[in-house]
């Protein structure tokens, strides 16, 4: 968002591009991955499967180091598409929270969208094979999420996303160069989602999936 | 639209910003819900649905008083996630007429708006189950609407989207740094929707599904 | 697109959203509609499906005088939901060319658009009962129709949606503000819809549908 | 770009512009014609569905010729609709690179936007019958490549897309007002989208369809 500022870009212009960037990106690899992985692509939906129980535990350990280095290499990646002045001023592609928003709004942020997302999973796709609009709901949450928070925290909620172009950016960009909160907030993005993930497991687990209340249960979309 | 316009993005930006936030996060929670509550979320759905008999009246009471405590909390998490100047330029998150809008040009947008709403709903998703993209033409219908009439009446189409910013809202914000009319016309988000599912269920009940036209009737989508 | 351009915002912003409003409306009818009457809210539709046999021709004219009264009376509806200055400034919500745009060419736009549209129109809902996605991709081909010629002709490719609001806004705004081509390029949004139905409609009963050719295809979609 | 530019909207605004138009015809035109040819409608796709051996290697010839041919003549049609200054500030339509951007960053650039496009072909329509958003996500890919590629190297991914308007632009505009980079670049969006649609394949033939990560794999959605 402060890259986008500085290029003369309005702030909601900027939040569209990127809403529907991640969410419609997030939408095609769940459709061409889900038969085969799942396609999670982010540690916060491995955790919350994995408490549900629907994933190993081992395996979604290796599921989450591959999201650490995949968000790593796509920053490299990054690094070597763009001209040197532009990744410098979007930061190397960190999420960084806007101005004036201090730890708490930034934690929220990430929290209720990471528990936005990872409820998403959990309702279309884990739950039932019968939702045909199940990667699509999964997509364009991320793309609400990011319309709703990106310009609070930038809207990662997810540790993959936000792990590589901090580590990226740090290797490439003048440390006098990046913004005081680029390393001070950036656990946020971490213990954010695992909240959030904690907290759609739980209701998912306790009260979605009880047994009382599946039974009057009535799908119909 | 006030505050967007005070934040300097032009009138059109701000709809479209809207309108993708409202009318997919609608999609998202249909399709997440629609297999446990109908996904509602909405007094003037839940009115629709009731007057066409397909939910026991008590049941409506109470998903109402729901999605009214739910905007509530709603509108007290973001009075949490962004800074209080913030908070104050949007009033709140409540749903305002555009300067220049008269008492009868706003309520006729929330009463075709939501009459909209509630015909989509009926249409392809109460009326039958063999719409797959039924979850998603709910939700395009609201953001659809927001393009439509976001400039007019804010398109809440839904008491319980405006019923909790403004309670919220005037708790914390001064009285004289609301606009005149933040409950002068607040009348017509209740008044407005409440026609708007009358007018659609009355179509439905009269019209649509009545015997004879119903034989003639052929699904092809 | 004049009415934006005085509006201040700037014409991609401007085509961005009418795209969207038009594109995701005709999905969210044809989704609703589809069942009922085929959903086809146009006569250029209506003319290209009677081409190719799919409705009585009888029918047809009803369909034909029915989306002729509707466009009228929402162009009413528009006249009283909005403030009479803004009314004004959009002519009425009339389908214009823009500026510097000569009659070839919105002709050409009109009839290569509703080729487009009556195209999906058949080879998604007519030819076959198994594109689950069909009433999105005949909406989305409104959406794009607009976005790649909205500039040029307005993007009608209805005469329902251009004959209404050309009426009523002749009706309640005075002749001295209406711009020259208010009614001196009116006949292209008739014109250029006829071509473009007849050209959908031979391509597909002379190339698409001949027997020799169908033994080979292969659904996928 | 450097048309939107000169235009005065800003760059953001031209990509979704540009992002929309783009992979939601490719989302009809798959839609549509699917069923047909495959709608392919794209030389690196077909090259892409070659090399896994699902297209004859003499229709695919055919194919990518037809294709070449389409781009010249919607090229040819493009110089026709709009006013000639209009084609000119445009290039004719040409897709070039930014400002400041080198040989290499456009070529990775088309390499990888070729290689998720060629990837989503192959894993939701021609691995399976069974995904109901095929053509959704192969069109969305198209989307978010430009979105994410458009301000590199214009995200073509496309050699029948660059070849028509750099012919018809070379015809109609005078070479002194043609951009230096006009030519000299352009090979890249034929190198590009080959190295993309080997690497797609040879990860789908050498990994995904391998028997031993085959029978592992459990279709979601």
């Amino acid at each position: 968002m402060q890259a986008q500022a500085i290029l003369g870009t309005s702030m909601f212009d900027g939040i569209l591009h990127a809403a529907f960037a991640h969410g419609i990106c997030i939408f095609i690899l769940v459709s061409a991955f889900g038969g085969i992985s799942g396609g999670h692509i982010n540690p916060a939906v491995t955790l919350g499967v994995a408490l549900v129980g629907k994933i190993n535990p081992l395996h979604a350990v290796f599921y989450i180091l591959s999201q650490l280095a995949g968000g790593f290499l796509g920053a490299l990646l990054v690094r070597l598409s763009i001209p040197p002045e532009t990744f410098q001023i979007i930061y190397g592609g960190a999420t960084l929270c806007s101005p004036g928003v201090n730890w708490m709004q930034g934690l929220i942020a990430e929290t209720m969208t990471t528990f936005m997302l990872v409820q998403s999973v959990l309702l279309t796709a884990v739950d039932t094979d019968r939702n045909g609009l199940a990667a699509l709901a999964i997509g364009f949450t991320v793309l609400v999420d990011v319309l709703a928070a990106g310009n609070i925290s930038g809207a990662s909620m997810n540790p993959g996303r936000s792990f590589g172009p901090n580590i990226v950016g740090a290797l490439f960009i003048r440390s006098t160069l990046l913004p005081t909160h680029f390393w001070s907030l950036h656990w946020i993005y971490y213990i954010g989602p695992a909240i959030g993930a904690f907290l759609a497991a739980g209701i998912f687990r306790f009260v979605v999936t009880q047994p009382g209340n599946i039974e009057k249960r009535n799908l119909k979309f």
